[in-house]
């Protein structure tokens, strides 16, 4: 329930306020604030930004910074953008009078994430796709945006293609554009702030090739013709707790060090944003879906970090739990640190994976050697400490509990009739609201009924979303943020009664869950070996799915993390105990339906008598029944049918004393076994 | 049977004898000429190399040339090279006098295969160090040897420690005792015909951490200080027939030109002798146990090859075979060739995985563009057309006749006692022999007695070998060349009573072998996705092993070949129907006995009614009773014991008819079913 709404009482009423509290802000001050506050998601707190304000804002003051946040949001500046289709002309004028015969819009910001701030969606503001991954190459003449397998039809839908060629990133990738369309001669432009050295490396062959050449602009031409470009989003950022986090960041910062001295390193780079909210146990909101806070840093050979982020978002008390190793500079400030690293020709790592150009090219220039190596916060970050796997354990309680509640609920209303893809998001939302420590979901719902849950990264919309049908499937892929845990689950749902077909395809997808799920394997073992498990039983019948069996899952962080992942690309990421990853086999049928079922697993030590090597297994953390209905148990083994049994048993067990009893009655019978 | 031995005739009646026959040589050539073929293994055909000197040696010159190369082989040049101990003390002081602080001693030639000539066993003429694989780093006061987990023992028998400190190559890298020791400000050498690109890297950043540098050298500094360094081995190179390679050479080279002019490339380089017989359609003896010719070869774009060889080995009639756009070059003219694709700035395709660094500085220092790709025929070489694919199936039947014949001796003969495994090993062979279009072995067989089977990489020696004794298992690894295919197989089995734990591993080294024989995937799947299909029974009880599960194999070729595996390892190659791999998990017990199950196997495509994937499955080409004794069924499903049943159903149908009534008898008793 919001509060009601107070009108404005203008700024003197505001300013006193302001000073009654002991606020620093002056107006100004505050309407900057604001507007990068703005350029945040909302998410689940939209008001936990008055905490920047001041340590304990008044009701009165809590009133009138809602209002003003109201005034600065709808005081438009008026049209400054151009309309959408004259924005690649304006950016075509800018690139000639620099002297550029082209320029490269990536998606990417400068932390290569998954997501972007607004001021970060140029690919969006110049060509109106809005999609997660692509690029746009603008050429004197003509451009063309590249997309891969998932944005196809939403680009032609998306872009105007008079302007900008749509074209399959994989099969016909940028590289071949350019060689083909630059004209000998040209500098074609990249800012070297949004891709990284191995990115780069195919693309300047391409220019190369082209008898021109890839050259790095000191400023984005492109943001020199967004004149309402956003400002960078300002969500507050707070300590996340010992008592979730389960390592102090000044034994993190510790260990890091001593690993960088062995390498002779003199510091690292960290570009991340999850990498620096988990190395300094500090959580932010800049992000969809991700409670990270957007910025840069240093840690040094003495476990002393530079912290490069706007002093603004940080919430009164964060100086003290950063503690005095840890120095908050503005993020103007980074490029001179590279400098000083420069100056007396330190070694530092940085990761040419994801970090950007920029730093590389600053780093020589100043003197001090990057030496190209991993994130060293990568793997410490995804291998969970024992309070970050008991807290785990304990969110995928909660979270179980929401979406049994959910799918004992589903039956008879979809049994009803009319209810819709978006109304069953929100039901589930509601009860996972109504969880301990929650705080946000983890990414935007999947909910597809018939023909949309085929669709692998469908969200539902007002014109897209179908009702909830007999005789079809429902697949829902959601997942939450807990101060303890990050969660993400898939369940494939009956409605009415299903086809012979829908069961087999269930139960083979099925047969590969439990796969993965009871393997056992050497210390050592990657991802990429483990895949196929979860396969072979669609293979049998020459079916597969294109996506991967399995992504790391965060810490109350990304629900998205590496370096671990269960896929048929090659990775050379052993899974080590404590790595949660997901297990998410799949099968889809195009416009009949779809089928995933996604728990989460961590990867536990698991010796037995007999063994000869260090064993590891999977302990599976998500608990939520597996729709009976869809399992054909003449498919199965009687391992698998054990393994199943037995998971419903642990399920009923740990939900039942956290449920009402018309849901713990509806969860015996969902979760009965199959053999009897 | 060897011919009665004849004495030699002298000089003058011997170039009488060479005129009449109109060979082109006289005695000094000649001389020259056995030197070179002395270079080479004697292999299974010591005295096809008759037929360099003349077309029809008459039956006179044969007994002559014979009785020649005994006396050149017996005319030994007295003690040149320093002994053993003296050698390395020899290389430091000729590294000392070229202002040199140190080199590196690698066992690779310039082909980076797994076999090398005589003159290129630097390493073992430095350290006494035979294995096959291993590199030294010499400095001025003290040098190491780095090998493999499989040679940690071997090294400590055959080096002198103080001279050479031994190291794990994986575990103690060179990197890292480079970086250590290396003097600052010293040059380190290496020699770039023995290295390639992407192993330099790391050797040269060890060089720069230690603050010296990595530099090319001329001339080997080794090859200084070894006076009696053998010439270039000088084996018979001969055309490999229409019949048995199922593709023209000219086909090939057109087939791949038109793909280097789609890439805009001018040439490519090829340094695999594998490579360049495949394309040439051609076959020699330089190596032990591989039919192949060293040399090197350009592949230009209109289909036109450069081939640089010794003319002197080429058979007569190769000319007419290799046609008008092979032009044959002596060696020595490869660097010049490479200058005139300089000339004309031409892009070139080198494979850094492969190719001698001194390639790339050459192409570079010439003019020309080196553009790192794989070796163009890796993998057209690997798909087998439907020839060498019915070549191989006739090539495993005839093999499979003479394991058979062997196994239904081995068990008598085993029991009578006092069988030796070289003995063993000697008995194969001569089966072996009887077969049609055989030519060679395709490896040194490993014949492994008990413990001795638990030593992966085993080679039975009089001093090591033992008898194959009642409650023991024996593992024999063999393999042929035949002119139609080339063969791999490894059978174990139990002589006398099993125990039960022989049986349950046996068992499910079993399943493992079974599982991926009855693969069904998607086209695009690689090797590396289904190495742990046949490992899962294994790790289901704590237990592994530490080598691949499949390398790919040549036809009438080297019988390990990529670019394809079935590795724990990365791997981006997709397996492709016409591909010939191996099935080979195993399991050891060190100290007690050795297990594998060794099969070679080819991709085919694999459709059925229901696909939606386009799939491929394998085709079992080895045929050869797998022990009945050592299966306990009660570990095998259904579908395992179907698959073993309907496995040796084929064995038995296909080889009766070739096998004589004893033989046949046996197989009908090793064969029948599990079920009945």
């Amino acid at each position: 329930m919001s509060p009601p709404a107070v009108p404005y009482d203008g700024d003197d009423a505001l300013e006193r306020l302001l000073k009654r509290s002991g606020s620093p802000y002056d107006l100004a001050g505050l309407r900057g604030l604001v507007t990068g506050v703005e350029a945040a998601p909302r998410g689940e707190a939209p008001e936990a930004w008055m905490g920047l304000v001041a340590a304990q804002p008044s009701e009165a003051l809590r009133a009138q910074l809602r209002a003003f946040r109201q005034v600065v949001a709808s005081a438009s500046p008026g049209l400054v953008s151009p309309p959408l289709a004259e924005r690649l002309a304006a950016l075509q004028k800018e690139l000639s009078r620099r002297g550029l015969g082209g320029f490269i819009v990536p998606r990417a910001d400068e932390h290569q994430g998954e997501y972007v701030a607004p001021r970060a969606e140029r690919l969006y503001w110049l060509t109106g796709f809005n999609g997660s991954a692509g690029v746009a190459v603008v050429l004197a003449e003509q451009a063309a945006i590249f997309v891969d397998g998932r944005y196809t039809l939403q680009v032609q839908e998306q872009v105007d293609g008079s302007h900008f060629e749509p074209r399959h990133v994989h099969e016909q990738p940028p590289e071949d554009w350019i060689a083909a369309n630059l004209p000998a001669g040209s500098k074609l432009g990249y800012d070297p702030w949004l891709h990284t050295p191995d990115g780069l490396a195919r693309l300047r062959a391409a220019a190369v090739k082209a008898s021109g050449s890839l050259v790095p602009v000191a400023d984005n031409p492109l943001d020199a013709v967004w004149p309402d470009r956003p400002p960078a989003p300002l969500a507050p950022v707070a300590a996340h707790d010992l008592r979730y986090a389960g390592s102090d960041s000044q034994s993190k910062r510790q260990a890091l060090a001593a690993a960088l001295a062995v390498e002779k390193l003199d510091a690292a780079v960290l570009t991340t944003p999850d990498s620096i909210a988990w190395l300094l146990n500090i959580r932010g909101g800049d992000l969809p879906r991700t409670p990270v806070a957007l910025g840069l840093a240093l840690l040094h050979k003495d476990g002393a970090v530079e912290l490069f982020m706007d002093r603004r978002k940080l919430l009164p008390g964060l100086d003290v739990h950063l503690g005095n190793a840890v120095a908050v500079a503005p993020p103007e400030a980074f490029g001179l640190a590279l400098d000083r690293l420069g100056a007396t020709g330190a070694r530092v790592r940085v990761d040419p994976s994801t970090a950007a150009d920029w730093i590389f090219d600053r780093l020589k220039a100043a003197g001090a050697r990057a030496e190209q190596g991993a994130d060293p916060c990568a793997l410490p970050k995804a291998r969970k400490n024992a309070v970050e796997i008991a807290g785990a354990r304990a969110a995928h309680r909660r979270d179980g509990v929401a979406l049994t509640r959910f799918l004992a609920w589903l039956g008879p209303a979809a049994r009803a009739g009319g209810l819709g893809e978006i109304a069953a998001i929100e039901r589930l939302a509601e009860f996972r609201r109504e969880g301990d420590l929650f705080r946000d979901f983890s990414f935007d719902s999947i909910s597809g009924a018939g023909p949309n849950g085929a669709i692998v990264h469908y969200r539902a919309t007002p014109a897209s979303e179908r009702h909830l049908r007999q005789g079809e499937l429902y697949l829902i892929d959601s997942g939450a943020q807990y101060l303890d845990g990050t969660t993400d689950v898939t369940r494939t749902v009956a409605i009415g009664a299903p086809t012979a077909e829908m069961r087999d395809r269930f139960t083979r997808v099925l047969k590969g869950h439990i796969a993965l799920g009871r393997a056992r394997f050497p210390r050592g073992t990657t991802g990429s070996q483990l895949d196929a498990l979860a396969r072979t039983a669609l293979w049998q019948v020459g079916l597969d799915y294109d996506h991967g069996t399995g992504h790391g899952v965060g810490s109350f962080l990304s629900v998205h993390e590496g370096p671990q992942r269960i896929s048929k690309l090659p990775n050379r990421t052993a899974l080590e105990p404590g790595m949660i990853v997901s297990n998410e086999p799949g099968y889809y049928k195009t416009g009949a339906y779809g089928i995933r079922i996604e728990n989460l697993i961590v990867v536990t030590e698991a010796p037995a008598s007999g063994d000869e090597r260090p064993m590891l297994a999977f302990e599976t953390l998500t608990l939520a029944p597996i729709d009976r209905a869809l399992v054909d148990t003449s498919l199965l083994t009687a391992e698998e049918i054990a393994w199943l049994d037995a998971y419903h048993a642990r399920v009923r067990s740990e939900l039942t004393p956290l449920l009402d009893a018309e849901t713990a009655a509806w969860l015996i019978e969902a979760t009965r076994p199959l053999g009897g």
